[in-house]
């Protein structure tokens, strides 16, 4: 059987723990687009201060960085620099066969790590909290990607 | 046979798909370069500013921001914050072996907001316009990886 | 037998190439850390100013840019844009079963062309080199793309 079916349980404790970080990567976006709302303002591009229907009363503040905006621009990036090698490690990871409860551990101990690292983050916690959580996920994508080369270079 | 195989239909599908938008994401390097060498401006490092075969007049000013360079790199950002969850929501999204006829629906339906959402932000239209296409790409990754989400949780 | 499997060889070589490539993402979070702990300074949040047991003196200069960390960030921007996209193009491009020779070829000269960009870029060469080895890496994607494009198009 292929490794990359939901049939086999490791894959699909992959792909729990890889849905649940893509609807959090995407959450950002939104949460870009509450917070620019609810300050009116941290907008990026010239023609957002036009008037429109949603922008009835434009002024030349709004392209202005917003610092409440701007938090959630720099967990984004954050998200940006980790996420999508985590999805990419983690898939790869999953052809070595691993033990469940070892990918479970690394899996959902991912996620775990990032949401942590998200309410420090968005609660402007001080630097050793957000760097700890951050560390552990860090250390998860090195660890499987670690693992997953030396398996690889066996063959 | 294995879902990731090009003679599933659904895979093939995605492949495409995928590929248009790596293909997308690229290109937007490639325009950064040409509208860098058009402005003879918006270089980012200090050593762009060298005497070079191909900078033979370096000046102070090819290091500050030019909007027509900048445009671009917004463009970029909002690739980089969306293409990849595509990619990796589509991946795994074949593997709940979905009907051809939803999946074409889904992959090309987001290829074709991503190229309209490229020509809104490029020719600068207003934000109502750039957020509509914004919004069709990410609804379909959201219901992608809720699809998916809900059919890992099952096995 | 499944193309994503680690007795493919043509696979096995993506994957060695892939984790080289998660690895050195990985290390640019790093080298940031370094970068900004070395400089004692470089930092992007206000909660990073507070006086905690790693930043026992701060001083509002820590927030102010650091180009020794700022050229790390645009390095690590230059993964983004890169190298996820390498990450699915070389996994897409396995299925279209390529003689290993020419899968070894681009995947492992992806990988040096990404450590000698690196190399350029940290060392701040003129724009010539670190342009030459990112143009390499970036045709190769460019490649690999079209062929499985034009595969899948095929079925």
């Amino acid at each position: 059987m292929a490794d990359f079916n939901l049939g086999n349980p490791v894959f699909a404790t992959y792909v729990v723990a890889a849905c649940l970080m893509i609807l959090k990567a995407v959450a950002m976006s939104w949460l870009t687009v509450v917070r620019m709302v609810g300050a009116n303002g941290g907008f990026r591009n010239p023609e957002d201060m036009k008037k429109t229907p949603m922008n009835p009363n434009p002024h030349a503040n709004q392209t202005a960085p917003n610092e409440s905006v701007e938090r959630i621009r720099r967990i984004h990036l954050n998200v940006l620099e980790n996420v999508p090698f985590f999805l990419a490690a983690g898939l790869l990871y999953v052809t070595t066969q691993p033990d469940l409860w070892l990918a479970q551990l690394l899996f959902y101990g991912y996620v775990v790590s990032r949401l942590l690292h998200f309410i420090a983050y968005i609660t402007a916690q001080i630097h050793e909290i957000r760097a700890t959580f951050w560390t552990v996920g860090s250390v998860i994508i090195l660890y499987m990607t670690g693992a997953t080369l030396v398996k690889a270079l066996g063959y």
